[in-house]
């Protein structure tokens, strides 16, 4: 039985030509590099922004009325009810999750352990009647107050103990809905202020903590895979897990770096001074790549917008990267994206991914067609072709001196050549 | 003979209730925890800002007129002779050079070489005329045309090569001079555009190339530390050496985590998006600090402008953390910093380093009162305290199915205790 | 009758050699350049974030437990009793309310307007036992849903005139109790995209409105400024009073440059890309300087995080600037600041209020000394001599042609001079 | 004659099918809205960036080597030689330049002006061969030491003569080359600190200035534009021109809000923490639109990197407005825009105007294209209706006292409507 919420809206459909809701891009059977478009995208819906976000910010309250806010158990069904209606209308393949946004907080924390059973079986039946898979879940370690000074590295040991029995029971609930990653944001592993602050201790357990993570991955045979999402900062001044490069250091250190990879985030990146094609091409060359939030920032804004990615161009460059990388294997397209605290209308939320859904549509296929034109690729390739030859490979086995030599003797003479950027991005212009 | 740069001034004294010129907060005799404050500080004055820059910015040419700009051999020992004098004037014990800021570029390598190894002579001839001795040297790979797609991830080998045999020649001259250090500052290792990069073959050259640095240190037996310079940005749109973190994982990659330091500077953390103490404490906990340059830019600028301290504040919580590391070993206060370029005065240069050689003075003092004082490292290990029990430590060693047994059981509810930022700040107000 | 939120604390008093909870700068008493020092500063505590607010922040909700958090009329004089207890505590002569604070929302505008008075009542009877007085009363017109797109600039004619019943029901409170200043602070006059916003009307509907109640003023003989707070974005994307510069032209455009003056806060300038003291300089040079809200922001931090003030140095900029203006007249120094959300204790709300005022105290006084040193502005004034002579007088009332005519004749030959910025902040850091 | 710079290269035709060198969007005669797109765009190639710049930053010197670059006469008319020919390959209709960039400078202000007059001369020869025409002229007022304090704002009236006559020179220049508007940017006309500054005085200056300058235009009898381009920093810490808004307010001052219009840099706007089309709106609802420069940032740099645009959703945005207002009059679209240092080779240049110009026709066509559909328009109209009505207009010539009655009264109860962000996002990406 379906809710009012959508009004029997149906499925949106794919018509180029439409003039009203519809894709207009993105076709999920249509073969992109030879693999279907869906299989590609791997489109995950997410539960918190866009069914338990009140549509609060720091100067204001609750914008959204929605039959669903509340705390009982019926009321998260009844969110659970219309989240798969939007799921099916939207056709997404994949939604997420954190604990706290399908389940109420219960008193205790057996009893929340309760609530969040019983709800992932309701969810288990959903997913019976509806074609939209788990692409990941996570446990939310931030918003109740007895995180305030953080999850696992928190002060408190008894604060460690929890959030180890919360992942652990995200994990087992991951597990049990066939979810094909687990996520872990530390949105409170940070400071506020150095001066209480013991950065060594606070690492050491941020380490350890994943390893348990990861170890118990591994105890009950949950094949996903292990994600960090990054971010500098917000809620707290400083972020632990602050880009992709600072969290590779932090898994050498700990002797992760082969089990665990990075969700990467457009705001996120924005924020720790980077593109998002940056994040993406580092995590690939270190081979830590595994899914993303495709939600922007607004670059005037020093907070995390997470809006609905609307920049083809900047998205293609982002889809570049990751076909350049092999595709998602586990990973696929998030929406961490909330509508802005106006848009009030069930409308609005559909509108909202289906525009989404087909910018990163264009922005596939124009990558795509960036790959299979090849010249971008053979242009890199020209310009490092003098370390393919031999004498390049030999200078990196070599040693000062016996350069120095070399160079001193008037051996070397180095003339520069164009870095050709901007027919580069004339070249990428024909695409998007 | 003096040149008359600086008119005849003498040596700055030690004047607390001094109204002209003098240091009314560094007394170099003074004892701090056990230690003369000028053995603390280790004050280095920077060759390349105060005396070969021309003035120049993005959208104005040189405003100073120094007698000893130009490109022969004759005027490179005029400017020595002013430097030495300005070390005098000022007693800072150290001093600290690129090979383009002391010798002329050659018309090719060799007699660059030959420039930099006949004033090196004539620099280690001042230097034993002089007190000041020689806190570190580093090579320019980064002004010069040849650099602009970087020196050791330059897309041409032979750039690698001239770099490699550049930076060989600067650490032999470090070497004879006695320097205490050597540097590195990768100010084209990074790039414009990721459309013409190749991040897995830069980082790969990026990371031979110090270990090539590492080797020949050992070789040529020089006992003095290598430190590496992060910086995020500025000249190119990303730099590889972000941040201390970003480095900390590129070392552990090369396996070069107990051979090469940090040198941090407070511009570059600012950039980066951290406080300088965050960069400091960092560095400190990894086991990776080094030595920094105390130099500041405008929070309101986004650029480097490198500027004199002139916040107490800010530096007391830098020296606070210094000092918590154990302080200054072969690293020591450089001032990378220089003049605005409208003060062209030569009183001016000498009022810029003493200015913030009080400043430092005053930084450091507070500082020590703070540890000597204890209140602040005591409240920062009581909050801990749970983590130094059997049972915190226990907790470490154990697994999530472990923990989540006991949490499920009710035997953990954690209760929020307040971090007290405003008090601690308060206790900092007491001494800056 | 006492409340026990506090536990019986005593007065906060004055002693430097304090080792506990002291005023250790702050002596009201204390004569500054000829006036008490409780008459410059003229501190003001904040309703809201000290009793209003709960500690949430965008990845988090309540932190604090407070006896009067809820709804009710009891609960509301309940805080007003601990809110009296605190300004006896820490001996603040001035607070500041917006009606959203003081009194519970009604399910009518006539309910909370008959709220509003009823509590106002209260607030005049506890004046009567307090020498707290009102520095400004101001209008909530962002947090509630109805406001979420605007107030006086919102699309919708109903919410202009809701706003504007609004601002009448808050000025006359204002003026009953005797408020030395009315504030209007427009957190969601901006817009959060173009693409539904019409930028003309909006100014327009925000021009109408100033007038209003300036009118509204002198009709009612209320003889306190009225006071506008710039802030460049958030909680919108972009706000129409930005900075002071921005609000000087819409004063120009509708006539209201002589009855309006700006309150100026120390965050809101950072966010805008500006120093506080810029924005006290500028809005003293046009005439239109009011009052403070000595807050800051986090350097690192990309939106308002409205801290405690702590680096005296910046803060003696700040006062320097005020005194050269001649001080408050009927503005003060406003804490619109927030305890950091963990900081969960009483004693920290005292502690913030405290350190922050000895802050100021210490820059004030640091300030004055500045200007009876006199050299600071004794070398700005020798910098422009050239305009104060009768040539400089002259060149103002001349013309192109002329004055071309003189330098191509060779009469003029301008030769730089230094501008002298590290020997002034060498004279600034005697002081601080 | 021709130079051999662009080796013979034709002139860049339309083909939207080609696989080489072309324009794939922009067809002059192609009609847009009832105009040519040529005379909607107006497109200006900057002399200074294309053939005065070196390629330096502040890390870095010369790049480029330019067989014309050196200090004499005759390079200047070869420097002019190759500018005409870029301009006739790129088939701009305009071209801009300060007097710095085509002449060199003299020993005196007489010879520069000798040098300035000899080489406008030969460039009205060249004109007479070409059709492009200048779009306009400025001075340099920030490159030479000189003006390093400021030129109208300086401290010393000697640089406010010299540079009153240098913009005399320059607008008899433009207007003898019919050009279609007069350009002032203050690139120092601001300040690096508060410390050495009289910001009241310096603003009386740069008022007189501009008023001399409208003067002199109408004693001349030059019908084309006063053009003021704000930036908000870079190369001072603070520049008076800050934004739009802060112009609009200092025009007012000076009585010169009829007479003054903006030219408005997308990558300035950026710089002030505005969206480009935000000033653009404001600029054109204040009634102060003039031109624009069409070269953006880097979201990334935190300066001014002055790149050609290449992003259309964003460059669409921007022709939205500016055909909202009308268009351009005199104005057009100028590219202030320098290459990327590493960007060495003559076809470089050309290909970046190439794509620049391409990226803006798309821009302009799907401008046009929304505009013409006009469901964006109708959709902020219908946002707005309740002010069209009768009451609406009504409200805004009532008074608090009424205003609130009718609301007390229970008269008013707003609801709130959805602001429809995400669906305008989607129309708009129907079209980009
Ligand atoms: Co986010
Ligand atoms: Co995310
Ligand atoms: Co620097
Ligand atoms: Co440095
Ligand atoms: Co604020
Ligand atoms: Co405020
Ligand atoms: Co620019
Ligand atoms: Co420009």
């Amino acid at each position: 039985m379906m809710t009012a919420f959508f009004h029997d809206l149906a499925p949106v459909r794919y018509d180029p030509e439409a003039d009203d809701l519809a894709f207009r891009h993105y076709d999920p059977d249509e073969m992109v590099m030879g693999k279907r478009m869906e299989d590609h995208l791997r489109f995950a819906a997410a539960y918190w922004h866009s069914f338990a976000w009140p549509g609060g910010d720091p100067f204001g309250g609750q914008t959204f009325d929605r039959p669903w806010f509340g705390d009982t158990m019926e009321l998260a069904r009844l969110k659970a009810d219309v989240a798969f209606e939007m799921f099916d209308i939207i056709g997404v393949p994949f939604f997420c999750w954190h604990d706290a946004d399908i389940r109420p907080e219960g008193s205790s924390f057996a009893e929340s352990q309760r609530n969040l059973e019983e709800i992932v079986d309701y969810l288990i039946g959903k997913m019976e009647n509806s074609r939209t898979r788990l692409l990941w879940g996570t446990a939310n370690l931030f918003s109740h107050r007895r995180f305030m000074a953080g999850a696992a590295t928190n002060p408190d040991p008894d604060v460690f103990a929890w959030s180890a029995a919360t992942v652990k029971s995200c994990m087992d609930a991951t597990h049990r809905m066939g979810g094909e990653n687990y996520v872990l944001w530390g949105g409170r592993e940070g400071y506020e202020t150095l001066l209480n602050t013991d950065l060594k201790r606070e690492r050491q357990q941020a380490g350890r903590f994943l390893q348990m993570a990861v170890e118990y991955k591994h105890r009950i045979g949950f094949k996903g895979a292990i994600l960090v999402e990054p971010k500098p900062q917000e809620p707290t001044k400083h972020q632990y897990d602050f880009d992709v490069a600072t969290v590779y250091g932090f898994l050498k250190e700990f002797g992760l770096e082969e089990e665990v990879q990075m969700n990467i985030e457009q705001g996120h990146a924005i924020l720790a001074g980077h593109s998002f094609e940056h994040e993406l091409a580092l995590a690939a060359s270190l081979g830590i790549f595994g899914s993303i939030d495709m939600n922007r920032n607004d670059y005037q804004s020093g907070w995390d917008t997470d809006q609905f990615p609307n920049n083809v161009p900047e998205v293609a460059l982002a889809y570049y990267e990751i076909l350049k990388a092999g595709g998602f294997t586990t990973g696929g397209t998030n929406f961490d994206a909330k509508l802005r605290r106006q848009s009030l209308d069930p409308l609005d939320l559909i509108a909202a991914h289906v525009g989404a859904m087909d910018v990163c549509a264009r922005g596939l296929k124009a990558a795509a067609a960036m790959l299979e034109d090849g010249r971008l690729e053979a242009m890199r390739a020209e310009r490092y072709a003098g370390w393919d030859r031999p004498e390049g490979q030999a200078l990196l086995n070599s040693d000062l001196e016996s350069i120095a030599a070399r160079v001193t003797g008037g051996g070397v003479n180095p003339l520069p050549r164009s870095g050709r950027q901007e027919i580069l991005e004339n070249i990428v212009n024909r695409f998007v």
